[in-house]
């Protein structure tokens, strides 16, 4: 197994019961929870919470080790991966290999606009963007100008699916609910946060309805929703956008983050390029209907790597591909007949757009506002891993959506 | 007030209902409860839990406002004081001036050291210190030759006072309990933990009969007590120590931490040239009985700063000096006689050795084991910040100590 996110997790606990030894190679020691990750940032919850370490998952499974590293080549034909330490490089053999290594953020090209857009992909990026906002308003308080006090407490967030929407709603919530008493110079309730989309919609994969009514509920607690602007400029002070028809336009902003595109882990284009697989132009992996790797039965690349059908990279599709390639591989041991193709099970998406409102799409069914917030509250519960994440999660989102407090506020490093 | 540690958050407190404007200056956001900072370092608690946002503990206190910035210069005459933040510099006058701006830590000279053996002052530091223990497992499990493995699994503490015997104790049930089905090819129960000090006895502030007592109950839960020991030399595999005798000896280890000593913060020294006053042998302000600074009835040095009848930098020096100053300053504002020395009211002190033991000297009672974990449970728990801290810490606790699990096991930079 490359990777301990949901598609290197799902599929060695699938094979807890087979005759197998797993390695699980992964280059942090913890799962992250991703669609958590935002509630990170923005104070809620603490890195634990949505961070347990992979190898406490796995105690009880003893057919697992988990091993640190980054897996830097596959050779394919040798059967073998490279993992790379901290301590020295280790080579691994395989007889089966399943490639969950994940996306990485994308710029589409402007790598540079990184460093002052942070995305949000890692428990790192959540932290420094915890640093960044929760710090904006700290450095807020010191300017006497105006304008500056004004650039500070600007907030773009570039891309308006899930965790745009899930991010800008939080820092609104910030601003106007949390730090309400906090500040004795400015007010945080006027601070201005914009969410940018290239699209002419917010949550599009949610259909028209459930877009109108995000959008409509963002306007109500304070989001600015700007579409059809491409972002062509992110500096230190601010961003520059251009619109349809080539207009620019600068919006003068000191906390930026990026939450509008993936790309594969390099790793997916290394396995495409030795096995003569194509990739998509996110960077992801075309792969056989079963998930495995074109003229490579005994290799699986699952979850945000894998191109298969346009499946959305999303913790469903890591968990069921996962599942689907350790059922393969079981079958494979016991001499059944393999190259079933794997079939995605649509249980639905969610997004949070603001304490107690929500917008769910699960099969033909439309859902949105205090019934599917209730729905994104237990599914979430659901799926947290250990029984104490969730009731210290439960607590914090007590304190959090019925108080109006932020528990994990602290910031490390200066931004 | 400069400093949002026990020091200036209780002199803030304190001056509640007077008539008086305050500015609190810190260069972190949070007030840091110190006490349990170990237990960050450890994976037990998440940093939010001891590390709440200052401004919104002081959110209800009007008469109070948080500035971010570094104080790097108090002008004695001109009654300012300059602080610097990453936007600019400000200068805040001032009437009356509380200073507790603490304490680091101290390496005697060898301030090279640090890069090897890290303290644990603040959070930065119990978030490396944390990636360090964890990391020196993960680490471990990778390596083949046996003595590097052992490397990686001996962990040294330097200074066997409080924070070093909760350190050595909480690595201890690390290895022994919380991670031992974790890994696969290492036995964490092997891990050898050395616990040195230059003196001649554990926690000797505690008394003979808690010394004797605590030193039993480390070697029980598989600490290794190593007294008379000087620490010459630091490097990144080992540390060098000489004997009374000057028989020099090296310890193999990967993972080093140093609570040995501590030093005024840079500002006392500046303080005392200013004023004349003198400053003890680890850097802190001599004051009046009062503590207000010689000449100065306006500048108060109050906590770890100040040095006063040698009194000890502890929690409830700090908080009881910093009400006293506060008392101090009320008296002044309403024409009544000032000067009254500060009289320290010595509630106890106490130290976690292990998991339901700990030893606690309250005036003339020494208790220890049982009784005294449960005290030290009672007593963190009432000066915890926030009711919502409490309770997570409490589950946290129970998670840990009742449990076996660690849920604050994120590591987020390697060492």
């Amino acid at each position: 197994m490359i990777g301990s996110g949901f598609g290197g997790l799902f599929a060695t606990k699938a094979l807890r019961d087979a005759p197998v030894e797993i390695t699980l190679v992964a280059k942090t020691s913890h799962h992250l929870f991703q669609p958590l990750l935002y509630q990170v940032a923005t104070g809620i919850l603490a890195a634990g919470e949505v961070a347990p370490a992979t190898r406490d998952i796995l105690r009880a499974q003893r057919n697992a080790r988990v091993l640190l590293g980054e897996v830097t080549d596959v050779d394919l034909e040798a059967r073998t991966v490279t993992s790379v330490a901290p301590n020295g490089a280790t080579t691994i053999a395989y007889d089966s290999l399943v490639v969950a290594a994940g996306a990485t953020q994308s710029y589409f090209g402007n790598d540079h606009f990184a460093e002052h857009a942070p995305g949000l992909k890692t428990i790192e990026d959540a932290l420094d963007l915890r640093a960044r906002i929760f710090g904006a308003f700290e450095l807020a308080e010191l300017e006497d100008d105006p304008a500056l006090v004004q650039r500070w407490l600007t907030f773009v967030v570039v891309g308006a699916g899930a965790t745009g929407v899930e991010m800008a709603g939080q820092i609104a919530e910030l601003a106007h609910r949390t730090l309400k008493d906090n500040f004795r110079r400015i007010d945080p309730t006027r601070s201005r946060i914009v969410l940018l989309d290239a699209a002419p919609s917010v949550l599009g994969s949610f259909g028209e309805r459930l877009s109108t009514i995000a959008t409509r509920q963002l306007a109500a607690i304070g989001v600015e929703v700007r579409l059809g602007l491409k972002v062509v400029g992110v500096d230190d002070t601010g961003i520059d956008v251009v619109d349809h028809e080539g207009h620019g336009q600068r919006i003068e902003s000191m906390c930026k983050m990026w939450a509008a595109g993936v790309t594969g882990n390099p790793l997916g284009a290394q396995l495409a390029a030795a096995s003569g697989a194509g990739t998509d132009r996110v960077g992801r992996v075309e792969v056989n209907p079963d998930c495995t790797l074109p003229g490579h039965p005994e290799v699986f690349v699952v979850g945000d790597l894998m191109a298969l059908e346009g499946l959305p990279g999303v913790a469903q599709v890591a968990i069921q591909s996962a599942e689907h390639a350790a059922g393969q591989i079981v079958r494979r041991l016991q001499g059944e007949e393999t190259g079933q193709p794997f079939r995605y099970k649509d249980k639905g998406s969610m997004a949070t757009v603001a304490r107690f409102h929500a917008v769910a799409s699960v099969g033909r069914i439309r859902v949105a506002g205090f019934p599917a917030w209730v729905m994104w509250l237990a599914v979430h519960l659901a799926y947290l891993v250990g029984y104490k994440n969730r009731l210290t999660t439960l607590l914090h989102w007590a304190h959090s959506f019925i108080g109006r407090g932020r528990a994990e506020r602290v910031v490390t490093r200066r931004s």
